[in-house]
């Protein structure tokens, strides 16, 4: 750790990220990868985890010391989530802010794809084929948006927007929520499911969260309703899921996320008839980068000021609180 | 022409529209194909048209006489707007109150598709290649809707639902729109197309709006916009849109509807790159032959019983002036 000059920030990543150049004299930069990292972070004061799909920090975290602060450029903060991080002083804060409407966007399209059949369209322009059929009409229907965080209320607010009757699912039920009224709690969703036509997974990964899609879910769920995961993979059980698909229990399937990513090339989600593959993309719209950024250098300006972070994130929950309603406002361009 | 007894009501149409039984003994029904119908019209007092794209129609016509009333399973009555018909009495309804959302729907589903790359990642899936892609936001992008009927209304309204920035554009310009405020006229296309991300037609086929989207209105929009048609095929000048696309001016497009239907096997428009075909189908969900059937019989007893009929088309502007909003409300369900 530094003792007198600038705060060493470490960068971990193989990308730079961009608008970094703004720090200028105020920090003394060291970008690392997984190699350099143990090293690295014995003398950084702050650590910037630019991929934040890596795996590589609980092995590389210091015994004793370590940075003071632990910003990531995601919404969840799964992997940071491990005992001598949790134990040490560090302030964990996230990315909040960035990937709430880009993900909202994602699902509604993904409700509106498999509503009005686009891949059944695609593949008969493919083929030259002009088959006319009967798609369906979302207004009215009904989703069960899993999640009480930003993603979760963003996309539950957008589906509500298009017209479907859409109930919130959180860790814990709230009354008088502005935006929804009731918000469920996870122990309502046995009585949820059996109504719902959409079902959105949304939540952070947590021990309570982790394998939350699994058989008993789907054969919950009505005959035919379709299944979303925007979360994180671990929420879900991949070969049940394939198993409710197969046999016609749900109607189709979309993730964005997986239990291993990349998916591997011989995985059978890949061919599942019925589902969507998209490599976990849902929040990462032109411009994500420079945002992640400016969330990360607004917090900066705030720690080396002395001024209470934003994001900060409990690290017992594993998520930033919905009461710690502090997250800067992202403009929405409307 | 019927002079005594319940009226003859003649369907056209290959299928037997639903729930006409409920007429019992209050009408006389005949169905008939193009063969029959120049005889059936002859002694026709109603008639229904059910294939709303037969071409039969004006040759079939009678010189005198002729059905009272024409009614449209239909929301465009371009087929119907010949001078045998224009100089009849016969009065002219439509399906108005049917098509709207899941027409509006479908635009939306069209939009997310396109900004979130879905078909790429169709491709993709198929080829079990991980690719990740940075998408586009669509809040805060910029929509024109052509056309100032309820689909094009019902459109616009769902695209600033889901935070598009959208000005309605419809023959004649308006002030105080309950909706949209400004209601902009054909004229002001030339300045409104080349800030547009998103150009949607959903306008009525007269002979102002034939042929309207052409090269010239194709070169008038942004570099890499997008153009949606869901109004009637020939208000698209289709060589102008794939060489329009070819050129790169286009960033994509989606068609629903076309100069000729169904689009012949052989057409270059099924493999133009960037192009999304579909067959003629934005608005048909599952249960609009029952509500079509509804609108039907809800105006059949407001004839018999001599009460004004619904959705009454100006012949000379050829579709139903929105001041006429007499429209039932159709169950959005929500």
């Amino acid at each position: 750790m530094s003792e007198t000059g600038p705060p060493v920030v470490v960068v971990l990543g193989d990308d730079r990220p961009p608008l970094l150049e703004r720090l200028g004299q105020a920090a003394r930069l060291r970008q690392v990868t997984q190699k350099g990292l143990r090293e690295a972070l014995a003398e950084a004061d702050v650590l910037l985890v630019w991929d934040f799909l890596t795996d590589a920090l609980p092995e590389a975290w210091p015994e004793h010391g370590g940075p003071r602060w632990v910003h990531t450029a995601s919404a969840g903060v799964d992997r940071l989530i491990f005992p001598a991080l949790i134990d040490s002083d560090a302030v964990i804060t996230n990315s909040r802010g960035v990937f709430e409407r880009p993900i909202a966007e994602y699902v509604a399209g993904l409700v509106l794809a498999m509503a009005k059949d686009l891949p059944g369209t695609y593949d008969l322009q493919r083929s030259q084929i002009w088959r006319h059929r009967e798609t369906e009409r979302v207004a009215g229907t009904r989703a069960v948006v899993v999640g009480g965080g930003p993603i979760g209320r963003a996309t539950a607010r957008l589906l509500s927007a298009l017209g479907l009757r859409t109930a919130l699912v959180a860790r814990t039920a709230r009354e008088a929520d502005p935006d929804f009224g009731r918000v469920h709690g996870f122990g309502e969703l046995p009585r949820l499911l059996p109504e719902a036509d959409w079902v959105v997974s949304a939540a952070p990964l947590t021990d309570e969260t982790a394998d939350m899609f699994d058989a008993a879910t789907f054969g919950r769920m009505k005959r035919g309703a379709r299944f979303i995961n925007v979360g994180r993979g671990p929420l879900v059980v991949e070969d049940d899921l394939v198993a409710a698909l197969r046999e016609g229990r749900l109607g189709g399937a979309a993730l964005d996320v997986f239990r291993e990513e990349p998916l591997p090339g011989d995985s059978p989600l890949w061919q599942t008839p019925g589902l969507l593959v998209s490599p976990h993309m849902s929040a990462d719209t032109h411009g994500w980068l420079e945002d992640l950024a400016e969330v990360f250098l607004s917090n900066f300006e705030r720690w080396v000021s002395g001024r209470p972070l934003h994001n900060i994130v409990d690290k017992k929950l594993g998520y930033v609180p919905v009461a710690a309603a502090d997250t800067p406002k992202i403009e929405e361009g409307m």
